[in-house]
């Protein structure tokens, strides 16, 4: 049986039916109250990773806190992000210190040396407590390839990151024991790409 | 049987794996020649959804090409990410038209209004040429609701939308015709979030 509602039947069943979800949505708000520096992972073989990260650095910025980027993967990062936030000058701390992608350095002793000075990096950012918001951008990608020991990694952000920090990790294949500390874990999946027919990465999209 | 491998092995044969890594990858990228203005989507429960895109409008803005936004939950966009596009000033036009959240308007023939007028604003700004890229926030929000026309924005978007524009939709459930006629669709996913444990929205993470 169907039954044809008249706009205006339809208008106030809409008004009850968002006057009732606004109660339930108004009292979930109010039991959230804990305020803590979160350890967040974007993973995923879908793109908006890093996008996704240096789009919460531009909202902090726009609130005028401060950020720190560190690069794992040197070149990951476009140029476009680079001087969109370099616009925000003193708020910001863009440290380049990964090598190139690994089939562009083809050299892994090289790849591992950069890595751990971009830990390094990371760790004194982190532990600093001058930055709002810390992005370690591919970080997973050095995981993966054993170029750091993860445990130290996994101790380190269970046990020194200082409490009101908040820390974004990009990159695919997020290992299972960073996903198990993190408070905000989103995979980024790929439904369709335009790589497939044909089109070149193009400026302001790709890079 | 375990074959063990001294350091000099493994680095000499990583070295030839990422060499062959490479000439793949040289070769597939020298088969992409095609340029053209995308239709991008993002969807799917999880975070990162809008702020991907607006991570997008500042690589734009950080190559000096011009940005439109059109909101169309009001609300929706946070005021940190305002701010920090408001700092490009003339290359960036915001448009905030559509109502707050369904349940905080309760009322349908208004945000159906909303709706519309930022469809139209939408239309002039992709129409008009003068961007580059072109966010339209929370798009598939009021297409799910049937606030507009399913059909007439596919069209629009299909035989209106030059070519060398790209735009990016967002919000989840989007349409199935929408995925249909894109050319990059990336489902965001939610594996984990603090919510869950208490934690409270909180600035420069969540608005």
């Amino acid at each position: 049986m169907t039954v044809e509602m008249t706009e205006d039947e339809l208008n106030a069943r809409h008004a009850e039916k968002m006057r009732k979800k606004k109660v339930v949505r108004d009292k979930i708000l109010a039991s959230k109250n804990v305020e803590k520096g979160l350890l967040i992972v974007h993973t995923g073989k879908g793109k908006g990773k890093s996008t996704a990260a240096f789009g919460m650095a531009f909202r902090s910025l726009g609130h005028g806190l401060p950020v720190a980027v560190v690069q794992f993967v040197k070149g990951a990062m476009d140029t476009g992000e680079r001087m969109a936030l370099e616009r925000f000058g003193d708020l910001v701390s863009i440290n380049r210190l990964g090598e190139g992608f690994t089939w562009e350095t083809q050299d892994r002793q090289r790849d591992i040396a950069a890595a751990q000075h971009a830990w390094e990096t990371a760790k004194e950012l982190i532990r600093s407590g001058e930055y709002h918001l810390v992005v370690l951008d591919e970080l997973n990608i050095v995981l993966r390839y054993d170029y750091l020991p993860l445990a130290e990694v996994i101790a380190f952000l269970t046990d020194e990151k200082p409490a009101d920090v908040h820390v974004v990790i990009t990159g695919r294949n997020a290992p299972d024991a960073l996903i198990e500390i993190a408070d905000l874990v989103t995979e980024m999946e790929l439904i369709k790409h335009p790589f497939r027919s044909g089109v070149k990465a193009q400026k302001g999209i790709e890079f």
